[in-house]
């Protein structure tokens, strides 16, 4: 398996772990001081990231989906990112699409995820104002 | 100068063209094909990633501050992620602090951005109700 593959692989099944509600599997690739810049702060080291789950988890309304769509990695031997858009029902939040790009290093020749940035795309006004926005 | 430093520099370059309103400086280290996920949407390939440059001046109201804080650049020989806070003042948005993520490729032997990901912190409310955040 390449390392394009590998890491797909391991986004994919991340996603499924957090459909699944496996903690195990949500933090089975993450690396102990890993980054995350989640929607309403950025998070240091894999404790924190564990409690942003906790938030979800008692978020949950029913059956989650967490579905990933263009999922794009660019690997060299030993970094790499990807990116893909992901949807998201089942939580108080309602139906949600988010967009997510995942940083990884090989450690001790696995891959590991050391960087993740989640964001909710926002209301043009957020950005400009309406006045300069078509 | 070494992969990290040499991407420092293009990260921190690209800020001050921002500032001083130099679209080539911008423009001068990213892809053809880079993908950008920004505030509202996602945006590909150069032309579409300048027009988003067009909005942004269109809302500067006198001197702009882009300023970057806390730049990590996790670089291999041919791939690298970076990531920074960004400080950005004197448009109509007023004072906001985004996040950034950058992934970068080696080609022809110089670094080049093939993907940017700019986003706003969120209020709580938007990704889980109040009721479960503490």
């Amino acid at each position: 398996m390449g390392n394009e593959e590998k890491i797909a692989t391991i986004i994919r099944d991340w996603t499924r772990a957090i459909e699944n509600r496996d903690r195990e599997g949500i933090l089975a690739k993450h690396a102990d001081d890993l980054l995350m810049i989640d929607f309403p702060n950025t998070v240091h080291g894999i404790a924190a990231y564990a409690k942003t789950w906790d938030f979800f988890d008692q978020s949950r309304r029913g059956e989650v989906v967490f579905r990933p769509s263009n999922l794009k990695v660019t690997a060299g031997d030993h970094v790499a990112f990807a990116h893909c858009d992901i949807h998201c029902e089942g939580t108080t939040a309602g139906p949600i699409d988010l967009r997510l790009t995942t940083g990884l290093v090989k450690r001790g020749g696995e891959w590991i995820v050391t960087h993740e940035h989640h964001s909710m795309p926002t209301e043009n006004e957020t950005l400009i104002g309406p006045d300069v926005r078509g």
